[in-house]
């Protein structure tokens, strides 16, 4: 597999304390990731926590010019302003910042990649590839082999978002809020806006002049990037549920023609990171237990849209910081380096495009 | 209010222990029904139990001909079965059903009937009234005043449905399923097919052979009959997630025409049965635990939808025992009793139409 790795790189995770850089850490062990080193980065307030890597206990690191110093690739999963604050210095050491943030994702010279639909496109980087939004990567892994039978015309998408898409301390607070309720207590929240305890609500990032909110919009924007649809109509509710770490979501598509359940099953059948569960018979299908810890995204019943001649309806479900985030991002790398594209690219990326602001 | 209520009713209600019959029981003695006499009816199973209603300890008693002797109006939630074995005997006392189970929804003998919408097919039933779905209900609360608008084209709604849909014994298989995650310890399920405990799933209702379960056909055949609208296109996606007692619904309406978010916000502002929950600089939107216990079905976020030129996205929660099914009952029961239609129209119904099976 590693074609081209004569010199493994040294790899920095930053932001190695959140949920998505523990799994980082976990899937760099787990994949045996090919690496000389590894260093564990992260604001000063986590520094000097120790977490474990190939039998080791690796202290975590302030990041900093000198922690960074003789980095080859980053993993970042730190938000968006961290991401911003050391990518110019990243590009001065020669450094690869693969970046979980929403920061670069929409910059046209950047790629966005989820390798199994769009990968030649992290051959042609300039110091920056971004891993798309946690949603839009499960979404897109079923929507790509589909839009090989027709094209797909619009997209209509409800999600059901768990905790962890906004962080471990969310996911804590969703099992203490919930611990409070079954003793008949007032939850509070502090992490999230609302307590998510046996309840839910529409996705509370910042709300565009047009009533959509960020989270849909990334939904928009990043899968018209991704599937190189500049036109796409896709139109999206985000809900965050009390659910830890996988989200779902019910998509209904609308192709150009007729494509048939049977036909659609086939392809996401076929297509790398997709699972199928569909136990027809026991009525059986995704569900966020299937999927937590897992690497494939799951869909299942699949079915014509009663509602529209071109319409397919399907439901998918996928671990959120797995494949929606570590996964992905642990995936691009392993391409870049098993491909030898670890060098910036003087000419801009094939997916350098207008992407139609909605 | 009760023009025409000279003698008030010897009212019945069969199921009396469920969690939609003890919300019966509740709306009767809040909303001061004015009933001569409340009888409590369940299966032998219940019988015995004492419930409060007035300030009396009423004994629930076992459903039989005896008992079910000299009762005027029956509000019944236990399941179709029992609803199909006591109509007739009903009919032959004279008595009026109204009924919360599937069993007659779809007769078109039978007015299927939520107040705010259609209530005058009320008028002329035949002994029984039919008591929509609870997500049903929720979702043509804010299309009647939509298709005021402009006619409706096309509604995809994904649902997300509190486990007091599945009954009591679910919501407190929620609770003891979520001890359980919290104690580290592995969840069983006896009364839902899954854990619900931070999980969710696909709504288990039997399959069609198009692939849609009964739950998401009966919002088709409903929302048609209650709407008039035969030819109406609807797709649904049908969900149980780890809510207690509210519903969510997230409505996709296409329209013959561009109808503005404005106007559809003016719609529902005004409509009754609805209330708006839409403070845009809070970025605050109906939840569960706003309307658990309430009346209204809460709408927000009213956005145009960026995929369609004609369409609108939307978002509601309604409390699924109350307005979803024991309040409906208790509305159309005060309707008849105020406006005399007690005893039963020789003609037809005027939703006597046919409703095409998808």
């Amino acid at each position: 597999m590693w074609l081209l790795t004569i010199c493994p790189p040294t790899v920095a995770v930053l932001g190695a304390t959140g949920a998505v850089g523990r799994e980082l850490i976990l899937l760099l062990e787990q994949r045996d990731f090919p690496l000389a080193n590894l260093k564990l980065l992260a604001s000063s307030r986590s520094a000097g926590t120790r977490l474990p890597f190939r039998g080791e206990q690796l202290m975590v690191e302030e990041v900093s010019e000198s922690t960074l110093a003789g980095v080859d690739l980053v993993l970042a999963s730190a938000g968006g302003a961290i991401s911003r604050q050391w990518a110019p210095i990243l590009a001065n050491h020669g450094a690869l910042l693969i970046d979980n943030s929403s920061a670069f994702r929409m910059d046209p010279q950047v790629p966005l990649v989820v390798p199994e639909v769009n990968l030649a496109t992290a051959s042609r980087h300039q110091g920056i590839i971004a891993n798309p939004n946690c949603t839009t990567i499960l979404l897109v892994l079923a929507l790509a082999p589909l839009q090989c039978l027709a094209p797909l015309r619009r997209v209509v998408v409800s999600t059901y978002q768990s905790a962890s898409g906004a962080g471990a301390q969310a996911m804590e607070e969703l099992e203490t809020t919930s611990r409070h309720v079954l003793e008949g207590r007032q939850p509070k929240s502090r992490v999230l806006p609302y307590p998510l305890a046996f309840n839910l609500f529409l996705h509370n990032s910042p709300l565009g002049e047009n009533g959509y909110c960020e989270e849909e919009l990334k939904m928009l924007r990043e899968s018209r990037k991704i599937l190189g649809q500049p036109h796409l109509r896709l139109s999206a509710t985000c809900v965050r549920v009390p659910v830890l770490r996988a989200h779902a979501e019910a998509v209904n598509v609308e192709f150009d023609s007729p494509v048939s359940a049977e036909a659609a099953r086939w392809a996401l059948g076929e297509a790398p990171g997709v699972a199928l569960i569909e136990d027809w018979s026991n009525n059986r299908f995704p569900m966020p237990n299937d999927v937590t810890g897992g690497d494939a995204v799951a869909v299942g019943r699949i079915r014509q849209d009663l509602s529209h001649p071109h319409g397919l309806e399907l439901w998918l479900c996928g671990d959120q910081i797995r494949k929606g985030a570590a996964l992905n991002g642990v995936q691009i790398a392993e391409a870049v380096v098993g491909h030898g594209w670890m060098k910036p690219s003087p000419a801009p990326p094939n997916q350098d495009f207008p992407v139609l602001q909605p």
